[in-house]
C-alpha cells in the first residue's frame, strides 16, 4: 500500500507524519518540487529582515530526518505535471510515473500576478518560499536598493514592509481593495495606516497595478491563489471559493484523493460556509487529518473562525470570525463596539489595548478584532474559542478569565468590550 | 425604595453602581466598615513591594465619586453587628438601625487564625486589607525586621513572599498541607518549590502552626474563611462549603437578601458542585448580577471554572479547572500530560512553557496548568474558556489559535499538549 503526497511543506509533511504514526507499514512517499522541505514559511519575512540568520533555522526537519526516523521516502526537484485517479499515478515533470493507492495533494498556494505585466523582472521578488525570501534577501545585501514598494497589504506584505524599514528601505506598500489584512474593516485599516505611518511607511489604498512600478525593488505580496490545476484537471471538484472542496475527513470528490493545507477551502464556523483562509496553523492541522484519513484512521477537522495575528511595525494585530462589514455580508444585523483599555495595571506597565467586537444584534459573537503591545494573542485565542462556542456577548462577559495585576485587569479588556456591548444589545 | 448594601469594596461597589444604572430611583447605601472603599485588594502584595507607591494608586473610584456621580450614599466606619430580615432592618455597632427594602451581603472573607496563638501581636500582619497592608509597610519601613515567616502558600502567601524578598527580608512560608496555591498537585508544588528556591524562599511543607512563630515579622495568609456570621444569624442558609448558598441570580434563601462575592459559594462547572473560590474578578461579576437582581433586572452567573493566576517570583503560574487529584475526588478518571515548549519562535526569543493538560478518560478536559515568562494568562484563559464548553482533547486541537512568529508557534503548546492527550486517550 503506497501513499504519495504532493507537496513537502506544513501539510505534506504533517500529513506524512499523521500517516506514518497511523499505519507502521505503509509507504510513504513525498513528492516536494523544491529543493527544501518542512519550513516555517511564516518566518520567511523575519529571515528577510536579518532576524532569522540563516533558512536552516526555519527547517523543522530535514530530509534525512524523514526519511531515517519515520520512513519517509521524501524526493525533491520532483515536480507532479498531472494525476490520473484512473490509473492511480502522478506524472513527473521528467515524465517518470509513480503509482499510488492513497494520493493527498498538499500543492498550496502561489501569488497569481498575470494582470501585472513585467512581473518576471529580477528587482521582483516575493516572500512566500524558500527560494523567493532567498532570493530577495540575497538582492538586499548586494544592490543595495533603495526604494521598495510592496504590493499587498496583507499579513506578508506588511510584514515584510517592517522587515525592510529595519534593513533601512524607503518603503511604501500599494493595496488594490480599500482595506488591509482582507477584512473589509475601515476601523483596523486606520489603525494600521497611522501605525504604518509612524515607521515612515506609506500606505496607498484602492491602489491597483496593473505593471511593475517603478521601484528598486517590488514584493508581491497580492494575488494569493490556491494551485488547484492539477487537481482540476484529475477531476476533482473545486469549491466556490476556487479551492480544494474537501469533506471534513480531508477528501476530495474523488475517493482515496485527500487534500490539505493551503489548496483546500474549509469551513467558516462563524458564517457556516466554505471560505478559502489559507494559513500555516490550517495547513499542519488539515494536514494531520488527512494523513490520518488516508492511512484508514477515523479523524476530523471540522473548520476554522478565522483567526490572525501579525506584527505590524512592532504593534501586535490580530482578529478572528467576521469584521462588521463581512458580518452584514453573511447576512447578519451586526452590532460593533471599540474600546480601549489597559492591558494589565497601570504599575506593571500596562499599556493600552483596543478592542473591536461584534455581536450580530440577537447577541451571539460574530468576531473580534485586538490590537496592542502585549497579551493580544491570547485575547484573540479567547475570541476564537469562544466563537468556537456560539457564545453570545452576555455569556462571554460571565467567563472565569485569569486575573492577577502583573497579568491583567480585574475587568479584562474583553469583558470591558463585552460590557459595552450588552448594554447596546439590551 | 431602598438597597443596603453592606461592605464597599469589589462586590458591594460593583452591585451598588449595577444597581443604580438599573434604575435610576432606587435609594443606595453602602455600609462600610473600614475607612476605604472601592480599592483593588489583589494590588496590596505590590504596595508592600513598593512598586504601588502610595495605596490610592488602588482605588478605583472614591466615596465621592460614588456620591456625586452614582448617586449612592457610602458610609464608612459602618460596621454592621446583625441583620433582621423580619423588620427589614440592619443594625449598626453603634446601635443605629436602618431599613432596607432589598439587602445585599458582601461581607467578604477574613483570616481565622483563632488555632494559632498570639495572631494579635504587633509583628503579625495580613496583606488582605487596606489596613492590614498599610500597617505592615509602614513596620517594614521603620522597624527594619530581617526575617519573615509567611504562614499560608496560597497566592497571597506566594506574591508576598516575593515582596519581602524584593524588600531585603529573609523569607520562609509555612504551609499546613502537602500543596501549594490549594490545588493539590505535588507537580505544580515542585515547580513553585523549586522557583521559591532560586529567590532564596524556603518553602516548608506540612507546617502547620499552632502558635506564631519566632521571627521579626509573620504574614498570616492562610486559614481564609467566609465571613457568614451575620448572614447566619439572620437565618440565611450556608451551603455545605461554609459560604453563603445563592442562586444563579444570587438571591440568598430570604427573598429580598442577595449575597456576592467572597463569602457566597458559586458552582464549579467542571465539577459541577457548588464551591468556595474566592477572587476579584468573581466578586465584581456577582456584585453586578446581584446589583441587576435587586434593582429588578434579570441576570444570571453560571459559575466558574476555577481560573487563578499569580506572579511567583517572577514566573507566571496560572490554573483553571481541577488539579489530576481534585478530578479523582470527584469521581472522574483522570489523564494528566505535561509538555514543556516554547512559547514563541526561538528568533523572538521564545522561553520555554510548562504545561499540564489533563482530561476524563473519555476525552473530557478537566483541567490545566501554565506555567512560564510570558503568554501565560492567555494561554489559561483559552483553556478555562474551553472547559466552560465542556470541550474535549480531540476538539480542542482544532481550535483555530493564533499564530505568528512573534507571537506564538505554529503549534501553540496548548496544542502540543492536547495532542499529546489525545495519543494517551486512543
Amino acid at each position: 500500500m503506497r501513499l504519495v503526497v504532493i507537496g513537502g511543506v506544513a501539510a505534506g509533511m504533517s500529513a506524512a507524519s499523521r500517516a506514518r504514526q497511523a499505519d507502521a507499514n505503509l509507504e510513504i512517499v513525498v513528492l516536494e518540487k523544491s529543493k527544501h522541505v518542512s519550513y516555517g514559511a511564516c518566518g520567511l519575512p523575519y529571515f528577510v529582515e536579518g532576524r532569522v540568520r540563516s533558512l536552516r533555522q526555519l527547517q523543522v526537519h530535514s530530509r534525512e530526518f524523514f526519511q531515517e526516523e519515520r520512513d519517509i521516502a521524501v524526493r525533491l526537484d520532483a515536480e507532479v505535471t498531472s494525476v490520473s485517479p484512473a490509473r492511480r499515478e502522478v506524472v513527473l515533470a521528467g515524465g517518470e510515473r509513480i503509482v499510488f493507492d492513497r494520493l493527498i495533494l498538499t500543492t498550496g498556494a502561489r501569488r497569481d500576478c498575470k494582470s501585472i505585466s513585467g512581473a518576471d523582472q529580477p528587482h521582483v521578488f516575493s516572500v512566500d518560499t524558500w527560494n523567493g525570501a532567498e532570493r530577495l534577501e540575497e538582492h538586499l545585501r548586494t544592490a543595495n536598493p533603495l526604494r521598495a514598494i510592496i504590493l499587498g497589504a496583507g499579513y506578508i506584505g506588511l510584514e515584510t514592509a517592517e522587515a525592510l524599514r529595519a534593513r533601512g528601505l524607503q518603503v511604501q506598500i500599494w493595496e488594490a481593495s480599500k482595506d488591509v489584512l482582507g477584512r473589509s474593516d475601515p476601523w483596523l485599516t486606520e489603525i494600521v495606516r497611522k501605525q504604518l505611518e509612524q515607521f515612515r511607511v506609506e500606505l496607498r489604498l484602492g491602489a491597483a497595478a496593473t505593471s511593475i512600478p517603478s521601484a528598486d525593488v517590488v514584493i508581491l505580496a497580492c494575488g494569493l491563489t490556491p494551485n488547484t490545476r492539477i487537481a482540476a484537471e484529475a477531476g476533482v471538484e473545486l469549491g466556490n471559493s476556487g479551492a480544494i472542496r474537501v469533506s471534513d475527513r480531508m477528501e476530495t470528490s474523488i475517493p482515496g484523493i485527500y487534500a490539505a493545507g493551503d489548496c483546500i477551502e474549509t469551513t467558516h464556523l462563524v458564517s457556516g460556509r466554505p471560505v478559502w483562509f489559507p494559513l500555516g496553523t490550517t495547513a499542519n492541522k488539515t494536514g494531520r487529518v488527512a494523513g490520518a484519513a488516508a492511512a484508514g484512521l477515523y479523524d476530523r477537522f471540522p473548520g476554522i473562525v478565522g483567526t490572525s495575528i501579525a506584527r505590524v511595525c512592532g504593534l501586535g494585530i490580530a482578529s478572528t470570525g467576521l469584521s462588521p462589514e463581512q458580518a452584514k455580508q453573511e447576512g447578519f444585523d451586526p452590532v460593533p463596539v471599540q474600546i480601549e483599555a489597559l492591558d494589565r495595571a497601570r504599575y506593571f506597565r500596562g499599556k493600552p489595548t483596543r478592542i473591536q467586537l461584534t455581536a450580530d444584534r440577537r447577541g451571539r459573537l460574530l468576531g473580534g478584532t485586538v490590537i496592542g503591545e502585549s497579551g493580544v494573542e491570547g485575547r484573540i485565542n479567547v475570541l476564537a474559542t469562544a466563537l468556537t462556542h456560539r457564545m453570545n456577548a452576555g455569556d462571554f462577559l460571565h467567563l472565569d478569565l485569569a486575573y492577577a495585576p502583573p497579568f491583567s485587569n480585574v475587568w479584562d479588556p474583553l469583558l470591558i468590550a463585552a460590557r459595552q456591548l450588552v448594554k447596546l444589545l439590551n
